[in-house]
């Protein structure tokens, strides 16, 4: 079994900030040791005794100093100001207390394609250093001009024959360019002398433009990173794992969070490299979603009210200890919290702030969040109500994880007093279909490994797709079972005045059997649906050859149509309620596996048109 | 001389918002006709009928309806689905009153490679439109199946044959694949039907991606859209000229700006076709920023007071009518203006609200602004003041043109009443070298646009760095003495909650002819500059041989220091003033003709750490 390095190391350059905001981010993510990207280190107020006096005392390793450019295959007129600037930062390094320099293969225009004369100088710079007891690693980037692959770094690596030199592999400037990684396992471990890690996804563009704006933490793209880790693990490399990404969301966003995505990545990682043996347990069976709780306050309260009563839901409980109201229709159960603390922005508006898991172990699951850095939340109950435990998203949304008794009452719901109504009317809604949660703009890529991970759901559906008011990306996550599923939405770009925040709600998708009666049961409880544009109809009549009675049901009740080619799926709408959420009937038949998507623009720029109706303008 | 078509034309799919606001910004922009892009009208509440009267009200033609996919080359048995799905289109487009459809190449797996099929296909669907009086433009995709390529699209329409059917001609599918069209002139014109018309940077990427989220508008990208248009107006092409702009930026902003940055790319589009002999006159020669106006409150102002006279200004004159100061120092002019009326969230702060350029002829300048859209602002001023000019830019800057006497006073300047004191000290301060406007996130590619286009200005450097909060996009403009110059930031990501405002301010570059006087005089007024971490001379003397000296005064005054193969460049910075304006000084040594790019994010993580450090921070 591969025996994974215990060390954890992350590179400056990941996270946002100063240079002590990004050392303290990733302390407190549980990092043992970091990159000084030069850059990071130069721009810095504080002098290189401060930096190594507060990295030690947040118990961070400075692991490497990075990136030393263009010294190998230079002109020998040039190569002159290469020892010069390098025996400076060694100096420096001595003052910070680094012990490896990263040197990355040349692009300069000037370099010559010796590899002689690059082992010639590369040993003499790893002379110099070794005399500061300091290491060299050298890397080959994707896009060096005469030194681009892994083999080629190698060989000169060999050629130069020093001790104090070794390479530095990169995942991204291998697996961008090759599959060919499995030899890396064949080398001596330790001229492995450092090991730099990131995903990115599948694109085709210039290197390094992808390299430079588009690179991801580890599981969260499309490369095989437990393959290429697997490979230099085995090669016996002992040193840290190490992040180094580079990405425009990153780069501006709270590195608090980052560091815990990056660090969460790394648990996953390490477990899928000792599959099926890595340090998790793994994740268990989810059936499906309890309960979604809404927190309300005294003006969407009251709306949502009325609507869970048109569609039929029952208000079936009152909690014995919190303003928690419970509604119930088959399976489908919704939670109105009027005691949440709202986040700021959120007043007069309905939010969903929790939801809750059907766990085959409830326990487990909470067991497993923790592992990966998504640890209890602190819960006040009263001494007879069930122990819920709950951990919070990325965007701050509890999840629980909870075991539901079937027939009988009991478990979390008898922390309900029953209001003695049955649940639930008769408007064929059956449970919960999924869960469309809309993500803050930092947070979508660290989401999906968030739930992916902490959840075991895999990714199902990835989209994007140009709303009225920009473009939006979509990723739908869903368990084995497909009883519970997520779809996560973002905006491509941070929206700004223009593009209103009420195209991009949360909504709730209820399942039902049958939708023409859901429809009807609707009808008659005086509900006003989402009117949708007859253009929607005359585009799908015209595109589909829709029979012309449910083609003529859809257009009178509001309804809206995907197929794929497994089956249909049929759908209605409410209008946003509060502002920020709403409800979807939707009705799957045959093996239809998707999400309404191609739907969702004519859909959102519905809501659009009847917000602008209700505020009285066009 | 080539005869272009007066018509000028948008795609709806360019601009945001519901299909009603992009008529409206349309119209407003003067545009004479749209394109009906089919998503925007499937998603729009509006009835095709409503559609067509609003854009009657408005005074716009609807020219195209676009796209109709997939239809040449298919199997018979799904070319069924595609004359169904035809004549609904045209059944529609009978509602709308639009007179042309477009039709691009196929790429569905299906498709067969047949040439006398496609034609005989495209025939039949031309024969259909034709007896609706509508005619069919086929448009090769850059990433068609097996027709991609303008040659390959006019072969299949001259086999065709059809009087309804012709050619649609699209810059960027034509751009992006190759330089080969100047055989266009040749074509017959009335053989091709529309002309759409998009720019983009020239980036090496998936040409589908490419086209989908990077167009730009005519000349503000890499391609040759001048050449490229003269070759198809050459032909005898009538139609308008329609913008097609696939871009995530336009999608999400306010559409009325963006028509207008649309608008105005048509306009000088149609001045490089035509030159020398384009419908502009040239902009009148500009020799400098005659003033900056910053508007000031009654906490900024006191402080730049005080900051203008350290750094050896003199308050020369108050302005007769106006609550604002007039400052000198050599030719650099600052106006303290505390009547300005704010925009929302400036409160507390200073900000450029203003600046006026030298212009030959103030008229002239002023006339080619409003020709480009930049219609003079209204002003009050009192019966003898001068009669000064001034246009909006794209971030509500007003830009003045002027005329400022040489020795004697006089024009502008006999507005402000003399205050008995002699322009200026003898800080080594000769005048204004170039204003640094950060721009509104939405507004960068418009605002280079604008810049060049109303000024004359040409693009002089293009960076893109990463700062310490996220990456910044920077393009400087000059005018052709270099005495004029700008330079523009955005984030290349808009800011969120982590990254502070206070990293982006703008700035005044101050130019001294002696920066080491300049200092001196700084410190006998007791200023206290930025100060710029130890760690950057460090490095600084590592990565260049400059000279003890040099070095030695930078590290003392806080100085940076940049050289390229014709110079070399030194500067100061003061702190941010209020938190949205600071001050640079900096002397060019030999022919530098950068803008110090490589220090800002030093100098950027210097203020963030003073501004941390005054707020009581670490």
């Amino acid at each position: 079994m591969t025996d994974v390095p215990a060390g954890r190391s992350i590179a400056t350059v990941c996270l946002s900030g100063t240079l002590e905001d990004r050392l303290d981010a990733a302390a407190r993510a549980g990092f043992d040791s970091v990159e000084i990207f030069e850059g990071d280190l130069v721009a810095s107020a504080s002098r290189p005794a401060d930096i190594r006096s507060r990295a030690a005392d947040l118990g961070l390793a400075l692991a490497l100093y990075q990136p030393f450019r263009d010294a190998e295959g230079a002109p020998p007129s040039r190569f002159e100001s290469v020892r010069r600037r390098f025996a400076a930062k060694l100096g420096l390094m001595s003052e910070l207390g680094v012990p490896m320099i990263l040197i990355c293969s040349s692009v300069a225009p000037d370099t010559i394609d010796d590899d002689g004369l690059a082992a010639a100088q590369l040993g003499e710079l790893a002379g110099m250093a070794g005399e500061h007891g300091i290491r060299v690693a050298y890397e080959a980037l994707a896009w060096g001009r005469h030194v681009s692959t892994w083999q080629h770094s190698w060989d000169i690596v060999q050629r130069a024959g020093h001790p104090a030199l070794g390479l530095c592999l990169d995942s991204f400037h291998v697996l961008s360019r090759t599959s060919q990684y499995a030899d890396i396992a064949g080398l001596p471990g330790d001229r492995v002398f450092f090991l730099q890690l990131a995903d990115a996804p599948r694109l085709s563009m210039d290197v390094l433009q992808w390299s430079r704006h588009h690179r991801l933490f580890p599981m969260q793209g499309g490369f095989d990173l437990p393959g290429f880790t697997r490979a230099v693990c085995d090669s016996g490399y002992r040193g840290p794992l190490s992040l180094e990404v580079f990405n425009d969301v990153f780069r501006q966003a709270d590195p608090r969070r980052t560091a815990v995505d990056g660090m969460r990545s790394l648990v996953c990682l390490k477990d899928a490299v000792r599959a099926p043996h890595g340090p998790l347990a793994p994740p268990p069976a989810l059936s499906g979603i309890a309960f979604t709780e809404l927190a309300v306050d005294g003006e969407s309260g009251p709306e949502l009210q009325r609507w869970l009563d048109m569609l039929g839901f029952a208000h079936t409980g009152q909690h014995r200890s919190k303003p928690v109201e419970l509604w119930e229709q088959g399976k489908a159960r919704i939670l109105l919290n009027s005691g949440v603390v709202r986040r700021p922005g959120d007043s007069g508006s309905a939010a969903v702030s929790a939801f809750a898991l059907e766990s085959a172990s409830p326990a487990g699951s909470a067991r497993r969040a923790g592992q990966l850095l998504a640890g209890p939340l602190p819960r006040r109950r009263a001494g007879t109500e069930a122990d819920l435990t709950a951990v919070a998203a990325p965007d701050g949304t509890q999840v629980f994880f909870c075991r539901t008794p079937g027939s009988d009452r009991g478990g979390w719901l008898d922390d309900f007093l029953p209001c003695g109504r049955p649940p639930g009317g008769d408007t064929g809604i059956t449970g919960v279909d999924h869960l469309s949660l809309a993500q803050p703009y930092d947070r979508f890529d660290e989401a999906g490994l968030f739930y992916r991970s902490v959840l075991g759901l895999s990714n199902d559906e990835a989209a994007e797709y140009a709303a009225p008011f920009g473009l939006i990306r979509a990723l739908a996550l869903r368990d084995g079972s497909g009883l519970a599923r997520l779809a996560l939405s973002v905006p491509l770009l941070r929206r700004g005045e223009w593009a209103p925040g009420v195209t991009h709600p949360q909504h709730i998708t209820l399942a039902s059997s049958d939708i023409e009666r859901t429809a009807a049961a609707l009808e008659r409880a005086g509900a006003r649906l989402l009117p949708i544009p007859g253009n929607y109809y005359d585009d799908l009549a015209a595109r589909t050859d829709l029979e012309p009675g449910l083609l003529a049901l859809l257009r009178r009740v509001g309804g809206m149509y995907d197929e794929d080619t497994r089956g249909r799926y049929l759908q209605l709408f409410t209008p946003v309620i509060g502002s920020r959420v709403f409800f979807e009937v939707s009705q799957r038949i045959g093996g239809y596996a998707g999400y309404g998507t191609p739907n969702a623009p004519v859909r959102m720029a519905a809501h659009r048109a009847l917000a602008q109706y209700a505020a009285g303008g066009n």
